[in-house]
């Protein structure tokens, strides 16, 4: 029997999604549901229903697992506490100083409605956080080190997108490489968000607004680009269409630590991703998950959990016996 | 109140795990465990005891955790069913082929013991198995990729060693230049075990014993030489003290995947491991998942697991909601 999915939400998550289900040999795709008017939105898939967001409430029994595509700065935030009530649930969310309380509102609203929800399961949070959590857990005595890009960031551009006046928005991060060169020489640096990373945005304006405003808006945003050195271009939509459509993105994660009675011997952990499509990947990660969700909700486990708290056979539709004889 | 581990051989692996053993906060070693005349071995710890391991059944309510540190191609596959049954016990089992086996023998006598047994933690298996299973559930489309060295492999020098007439022995694991380059690149190459690796052995003979038979016994030793080109080498007990005592080691796991309604988004994630000194940190996995192997026999669980059973939280000293603000 398959695994049954609901799409809430679909943009790039959403399409993601669908291809990724259709990878997938034991699930498939039940409805995608939308707060556009359902006849407007023309998905991949033959035969599977679009369905406006306000009927949801009659899917409940057509849907093993629902994945939210919505973004993190202001969809995720309501939409994931108000679905786990009443669906198994997973999402992206991806504000990394908002997840503590994220996960408390999710928890909350999972466990009432007898659910399993998994948050913030994407490549970060998500692949790297378990990168991280293995390579601390294994190399107790040791520096961390993660880089982002240079690629677009889908919540950043989301962010700057939510802002009065923007029409369109996309928001590159690139490592600074010499603070690369430093963690991957082994001298284990002390650096600062700022040192890491610089924050390029390129902003399409609706007619009227107020450039100064708005980058101002932008460059003050807390979490999102208030740590950075943040460039902010104003662009008309013909550049925007021909230079920005590309999704690409990438990254390292990096423990270097050191064993030995004197700390003499140097071990050191890389994880990088090298990323055609981020939503894809992303999207990838998520329908993985799902399947774990689902497996853990048969299982009898409720309430909210993320990648830390899964084990990393229940992502595979192979079995246990079937994963030591050709993947241990 | 600390986890109690035992160390069951003192060799490399044994070290290894004193150390990591040192540089956890939340562990104490209880006990070393030896076949050899236990005044005869000198340990790092003050004030630990070294036990003659014909008296390890008194130790049972002393030890919360038993690390195997023997041998994969002969000691553990006897080791650790013997020891499951009265222990909660953790080893390195590092011979892939024999895994499914290992696993069974292991798995009946826990469950006959009411105990929890991991085996094969290390960092092939281990690490590289976690990296290999969460990018092929992630990567549905795409291949796996594996390299080794250039660095010693334990195993494989154990296993020389334990061959009569051969005094000491260290083997090299060799990554093919030519084959690495051409995944890297991205070109999905068709690569036997052969065209990946070849393997270079470096043997001390006992007096009088007979080299080419010994050249010919390592060569067809079944899954630990005879699938590669191995290059052996007779030398004196003085150049190999004076050049194979280091025990540097290393590799890459790529997965090279691709996403997209025509596969046309090609997604490439590599993990890979520089280290310094092999035992030391494949104990350091040991001794992380140990903490796993406590926590999760104390919530009630039996039997017989591997890494990919267990979820990435087990292994962290932290708390998940520090986990989740810090790490996540």
């Amino acid at each position: 029997m398959s695994i049954r999915i609901g799409i809430n939400g679909y943009g790039n998550l959403g399409r993601g999604v669908e291809l990724a289900v259709m990878a997938a040999p034991d699930m498939e795709l039940a409805a995608v549901f939308t707060r556009r008017n359902p006849a407007s939105v023309k998905i991949l898939t033959p035969g599977v229903p679009v369905v406006n967001v306000n009927e949801i409430a009659n899917w409940t029994d057509e849907i093993d697992v629902l994945i939210l595509c919505g973004g993190s700065a202001t969809d995720l935030p309501v939409q994931t506490p108000q679905m786990a009530r009443n669906f198994v649930c997973i999402d992206s969310f991806d504000n990394h100083a908002h997840i503590p309380e994220h996960f408390a509102n999710v928890d909350a609203a999972a466990k009432e409605g007898g659910k399993l929800a998994i948050i913030s399961c994407g490549w970060d949070p998500g692949m790297f956080s378990l990168n991280r959590v293995y390579a601390n857990a294994v190399l107790p005595n040791g520096k961390d080190y993660t880089f982002w890009g240079k690629g677009v960031s889908q919540g950043h551009s989301d962010a700057v997108r939510r802002i009065k006046g923007v029409k369109n928005a996309k928001q590159y991060t690139i490592p600074v490489e010499k603070a690369l060169d430093a963690v991957r020489a082994g001298e284990n640096p002390e650096l600062t968000t700022r040192d890491k990373h610089t924050r390029e945005v390129f902003v399409v304006l609706e007619e009227g607004a107020d450039a100064a405003a708005i980058e101002k808006e932008i460059k003050q945003m807390p979490d999102y680009f208030e740590p950075y050195d943040t460039t902010v271009h104003f662009i008309s939509e013909e550049e925007f269409q021909r230079d920005h459509m590309e999704m690409a993105h990438g990254g390292f994660v990096f423990r270097t630590g050191t064993t030995g009675i004197n700390g003499e011997h140097k071990q050191i952990i890389e994880y990088s991703l090298k990323l055609d499509s981020n939503p894809e990947f992303t999207t990838s990660v998520l329908v993985a998950y799902a399947r774990a969700a689902f497996r853990l909700y048969n299982e009898g486990q409720r309430g909210c959990k993320t990648v830390l708290d899964i084990a990393p056979a229940y992502l595979s539709e192979k079995s246990g016996e079937e994963l030591r004889a050709h993947l241990l």
